[in-house]
């Protein structure tokens, strides 16, 4: 078994570099020069962003024991490499449908927010899957996304910034029909427990992402960035008060559960990222935070009892109720908020809003079928996927320190 | 003992939700709708006050080895809850005493900045007060310390930025009164020690509060932002250098010791604050930095020693000569440097004086005296005060991972 | 030898005051006031370098695992050191060469960003030097490093932010120079060796690093930010690619090894700096970030091998092969890049490249020469030279959280 490993270890990076290599060829025939046209995104923003995806999610991941290395570290590659492909995406669909360009910041900004989607999938497969199995998922899904999007768009007219949003909702029904395509770990093992200090450095990344999450919202926010900050930041307040409560409530001592924590303070920011542009007053943004909040963590109580047995998925970092329910609530809040606010022009309304239920639904099906095909494809024999046994382990992948010589 | 927390803690959250649905209510009564009015806070400066208030000092109280959790979940969750409230009190001034109605931007970034006092606050009882006590002393804090810049604003006529300064007097005071009222760890007592690795959390939250100190004093300030930041600079480069040679000197063994890098490290950006606009020359910034640095080590020394021995105080993160003493520095010096500055227009220069050193004797004297009330309040036995035997413990509050099911 | 040291430690912080007393009178005749002329660094730009400087390499170099005090504590000691003594280099330069005076924000973030030649420097004798011997070397090289930047800009007319770039390449040869003057450890000691804790806390510094080079790079660019950004963006995602895949290729069981992630994910950002705002298309940046990834790693192997222990030099935390290679091969590249730019105007171009090859030698040599000499000062008898025994030890500088009373 592990010379069988060996070898292929071996040969993957030269896979890699020709992944890299085709990228750098691309490059060089779809971006000709740059291109500083003025758009409404700064230096900021996008730097909010990126740390977000690259620090901020690299340590919410870091909760298991055994794989913090492999958290924090495969992150990174897998962020970087599909960087690289969802801005050659964007690069041949201006070359192939002749869509305006767009400015660059533009670009690499709405790469990396998608990239969310991947980061998200990742999670639920997290300890699951070798990084070959990873970047085979990235490249797949960066593709399918962008076609999701390019889908909403053209067909139903639903604005860049909102078809943006569904990266959540993609990201993890992606991820969990993926992960269906995975053993389970068996129940008694103890490598996909946590420490004390994996908790600890999982709150890093999640405070982190906490505070940076209005960013994230606002940043290719068309008309009223500060709303959707606003907005944002009251969903996020209310949505972490209600994770200490409900926590208490529903734990078995009453006592606090960190993991309710991480997820139910984020899922206010999940929910409102819709309409977090639309809401005109705070309370509204707050209240979708405490609903927000409530799904969560019912949602984890009820989706690890009932649901993941029965339909044998393994949900390793719990994106389902973490990205997942929050972000159908948050699509279905956006049309209910529309109905009522546009109640008066009933004709039009109808329409309206079965495009947006048209666009969430399907950017569920197609995240849950290209998701299922991808799982199926990763268990190729090809790709060598790893034993059980071997989930969750940083050993089978890192050299460690006292095997090391010197730095 | 236990069931009688455990039912406590049953009914706790319903407190926790009661609360939160005031404030959705109060929040649909008083904020019609988001008011853009354009001040010269940016989303930037909200965003770094944010992240120290969050992240840095949730990590700042991350120094005691088995309160890493409380430290830093305890303090999101009053943080969140504190912001909200002193919106609402905002909102209320505005209501009952018609006063213009600031910029939604400026208005979150006070609250925030605002929570400070709080967070030092919950330093001063770290690890002895239980959630709900927590949450009392934020809701009686955030309320007293707005009526208390009320009071200053209205009848000393103190400027907005420089009254919000008060925010470590008073958030120190406050809390040494209100620990005044807990009893003491046993002296024998190994919970309330810390290791190298929390040390290093600590470090980490204190280099993050270190670095994003110059935007704390410059983020409210009126006319010259650019100086704030310098001086801030200055002073905190000074106090950090001074901070390694005094631990050497008042150290047996003529080491350095952390705790005295955490605290005189930051002091010399505490004690700027007043006068960080109005400081023309870099030397004397530095020259504030290096004293600040040194009421912070001296005053570590004696107090710990002489002082909170005598009065019975325990201060659990020593806020009494992190923020408290460097503060009054500030306020002694900015009154100072008036005075040196206009000496020529001495008519109105003692009034001015009066103003300044009533302003913060008064700030002083309000958060000794509710803080002791408050002290009292959390005291009751409705609160649960938890035993001694219980400081200190994350266990008491916090489900540990092998107790865990999955995430 | 203990009572010796004990003794040295009471009279050094005397030393440390003096010097700041020094500094602050020399900013009293130097600094008449604030000059807030416009220039095109912001406030986030500073503070992004800032931030990169005392939090990413404070916790980029604290992979050892008795030594993550040190590395973080003295970090900022020597930065905040060094930054003061660095503003006064200029404002001695200003006065006595009667040069035009900068506007402040500019030289402030100027002497943030030479600091990280000290900060390299001191990465190279990481645990070697006890907190004397690293203040005289900053100052040591803050001076020697602006007066080859003077050079540079007088002799040579290198832009200022060309010549401010070859901060690696001068802190990297600066820093090997002074190594060698030091003994090695004994290749059988276990105190430089890391823990998976501790790689873990450099990678914390790594990311942070990787999200902010952008900003490194682009924040004393004329012309041209973005284009600095996005190119320093794509080498920086080329090379982290690149350094996982050849990561696998060369170690020994086809694993990836930390060391090599940290290392050469940064070097695309290094090689990049001096062509980041000249070079027009995306994949030359990737080629050259793909370039300092392989010269890194490469490196790596081949010095650790052969190079040091031939020169008897220990590289504590590899600076030669994460800034110093990817250093020289950035310069080379820029030279080749012009060369390619401007074939058509041959005359003159034979001239540029002599002075761009010029400055870059010029600085190594300056970098050595004066490297090795403050090597042999270091090692003056005064000044303390602690022995092999007490290398990377935490211990013999800090005081332990179970020796200590209290917080």
């Amino acid at each position: 078994m592990s010379s069988n490993y060996r070898s292929f270890r071996k040969s993957v990076p030269w896979l890699i570099l020709f992944l890299e290599t085709v990228f750098i060829i691309l490059f060089y025939f779809l971006f000709s020069g740059y291109n500083a046209s003025i758009s409404n995104i700064s230096y900021t923003d996008f730097q909010d962003v990126n740390n977000m995806v690259i620090f901020g999610f690299g340590f919410f991941l870091a909760f298991l024991k055994r794989y913090s290395f492999s958290s924090t570290g495969f992150n990174l590659l897998i962020i970087v490499l599909g960087v690289q492909c969802s801005i050659l995406m964007e690069g041949l669909l201006v070359l192939l449908l002749r869509e305006a360009k767009e400015g660059d910041l533009k670009i690499i900004t709405t790469a990396v927010v998608s990239m969310t989607a991947v980061v998200i999938s990742s999670g639920a497969v997290l300890g699951k899957t070798n990084p070959i199995q990873l970047i085979v998922m990235t490249v797949v899904e960066v593709i399918v996304f962008q076609a999701s999007r390019w889908i909403n768009k053209r067909f139903l007219q639903v604005p860049d910034n909102i078809s943006m949003m569904h990266v959540h909702l993609f990201g993890a029904y992606f991820g969990l029909a993926v992960s269906s395509r995975f053993s389970e770990p068996s129940p008694r093992s103890e490598k996909n427990a946590s420490t004390p200090k994996s908790y600890l450095l999982s709150m890093l990344g999640t405070l982190f992402l906490w505070v940076f999450w209005p960013s994230f919202n606002s940043v290719l926010a068309d008309a009223d960035k500060t709303k959707a900050i606003y907005n944002t930041y009251f969903a996020l307040a209310v949505s972490a008060v209600t994770a200490f409560t409900l926590s208490v409530l529903t734990t078995m001592d009453g006592k606090f559960r960190m993991t309710h924590v991480h997820s139910a303070a984020l899922a206010g920011g999940v929910t409102v990222c819709y309409a977090a542009e639309s809401i005109d007053y705070p309370w509204i943004a707050m209240i979708l935070g405490l609903l927000a909040s409530l799904i969560t963590i019912l949602g984890s109580f009820c989706l690890q009892r009932c649901l993941n047995p029965a339909l044998k998925i393994h949900d390793a970092s719990g994106v389902h109720f973490t990205f997942g329910l929050p972000g159908l609530l948050g699509a279905v809040a956006q049309v209910v908020l529309l109905v009522i606010k546009k109640w008066t022009v009933l004709p039009s309304l109808g329409y309206v809003v079965m495009i947006y239920i048209g666009a969430f639904c399907l950017t569920i099906s197609v995240a849950l079928i290209t998701g299922f095909i991808t799982g199926l494809i990763l268990n190729f024999k090809l790709l060598k996927i790893i034993p059980v046994s071997k989930y969750f382990e940083d050993h089978f992948y890192w050299e460690f320190p006292h095997l090391a010589v010197g730095f």
